[in-house]
């Protein structure tokens, strides 16, 4: 795993204030045609879920970096087919989708059915590269091994922040009455009040489109308000326990590269011919994570 | 129209760096409940559209604040039914829904095609009721009058921001190649990078649900494949031309009141049992602008 030392983030937060780039001016699309093989990576089929529903497929990676106690969890609820043929309850405009045993009635097998929230963890060891640019939020921002992800010096912690497609779990009021037997994905813009709030599990990295176009819930927060509106789940499966040939083929650019600092730079100033005025500054969440089907290998002609 | 002094904006500004509000701790549901009736505004009929189409009606109040030309303009290819009949021709999951005329076929009849874009004004006389909060964007955020809004002392001008449900003009790559016969909405976190390089004229205050949980184009920039798939447009109409018992009857919160300031405060540190860490902070877009409908007037027993 590389990391970018402080002299390539000195140059990146300098750039914006002195003046032009020292590199010739490039959009994302000229950054993602010029990134090598190796900027891209594939997903760890152990910490990979697959959920599948009726509109198709979502791919999620799971984040054990900042919750490890929730991810083995849930793995072992999936594993249990704790969550096939549940239903996905909740669709709130702006907001979140929410499926998993809305009803509590399902037992969770060998798996807890809460735990302590992991809602944020210590900084130290946690390789984030940093923004250059303020966040109303948090005193740094940045990614870690594709996740959005924060930090704050003054008390040494670090946490997931809640961008678009950011998974977490659900739970009520006592701060360690979740265990992952609800998960909920952010499907608006992000709202950062839960930082810290709330156990970040994962992302989805394929498939959103079709969990945030469904029908939003007419009850209170989102929920529909009759069962049968609610939006059966075929099944959940680590991507590991999938045969080979039904896995998503995908491939993540990864956020620990020289490239992924050119397409950051590539998004604070757009060179495309549209834009008049370039921000000049990104915000976490308005930061693309490029996913790709994997490229087939040449054919040796 | 009331607009805040500086001497309430300096007591929100400074109440979360000395301690507790003066005020006693309150929720939002709180302070909406305790609002008075004139904390309430209706909308201005002639600054407001009814797009209608199969799933429902959309309510886009109009921003002449912001663009004066293009507001005039569209009002004009309203009335003369320019809309009527046309698609949604584009959706991009976490980005817009657009509808117009996508092939530019249809005479804009008396109205202009195109205007010079309205993408920044003077800041001066504008009433911006500000955010205590760093935005990564822009030197000061806020509201005018219901709408998100940006500022720059030092340019001296100021901005609509693209939050969530914030309606603004589609161009070509030249500033003005817009006019209006192409309208976008934001349907997921707000893609602030457009600021200052598009002209916004709106805001959805009602059924934006409806265009948020259409289906996603497949296509480049998420535009329908095929025409087919298109989603037709019934009629937009301007309130003020819709006989009074069919037009909607809302009531927006006004933002120059101190029940807006007072609910910036329950937002910016969330009083409620759920929340553990309150945020302290409030992104603009973040910040809810509520909507209800009209209370019945009260019956004389």
């Amino acid at each position: 795993m590389r990391v970018l030392t402080a002299v390539a983030l000195t140059v990146l937060v300098f750039w914006p204030t002195v003046g032009l780039p020292a590199a010739p001016a490039r959009t994302m699309a000229d950054v993602l045609a010029a990134a090598k093989a190796d900027d891209w990576r594939e997903l760890d089929p152990n910490n990979t879920l697959y959920l599948e529903f009726a509109a198709g497929r979502v791919v999620i990676e799971l984040s054990p970096d900042f919750a490890p106690r929730h991810v083995d969890n849930i793995r072992i609820l999936v594993r249990a087919h704790f969550f096939d043929g549940l239903a996905i309850n909740r669709v709130q405009d702006n907001y979140v989708v929410q499926w998993g045993d809305a009803d509590g009635r399902r037992s969770v097998g060998t798996a807890k059915k809460t735990l302590p929230g992991e809602f944020t963890r210590p900084a130290a060891g946690l390789p984030l590269v940093v923004l250059p640019d303020p966040d109303t939020y948090a005193p740094q921002t940045g990614f870690v091994r594709g996740f959005p992800a924060a930090r704050d010096s003054a008390t040494g912690t670090a946490w997931a922040v809640h961008c678009y497609g950011v998974v977490g779990v659900g739970r009520d009021n006592a701060a360690d009455s979740g265990g992952g037997t609800e998960l909920y994905v952010v499907s608006g813009h992000a709202p950062r009040h839960l930082d810290r709030n709330i156990t970040v599990v994962g992302r989805v990295v394929a498939g959103m489109e079709l969990l945030a176009a469904l029908p939003r819930g007419s009850a209170a927060m989102g929920f529909y308000e009759k069962p049968e509106q609610r939006v059966p789940i075929s099944r959940i499966r680590v991507a590991a326990d999938v045969p080979e040939a039904e896995r998503s083929k995908l491939q993540l650019l990864r956020t620990d590269t020289p490239t992924f600092m050119d397409l950051i730079e590539s998004r604070r100033n757009r060179r495309e011919e549209w834009f008049k005025v370039p921000a000049g500054r990104i915000e976490v969440c308005n930061v693309p994570l490029p996913v790709r089907t994997k490229p087939e290998p040449k054919k040796q002609e």
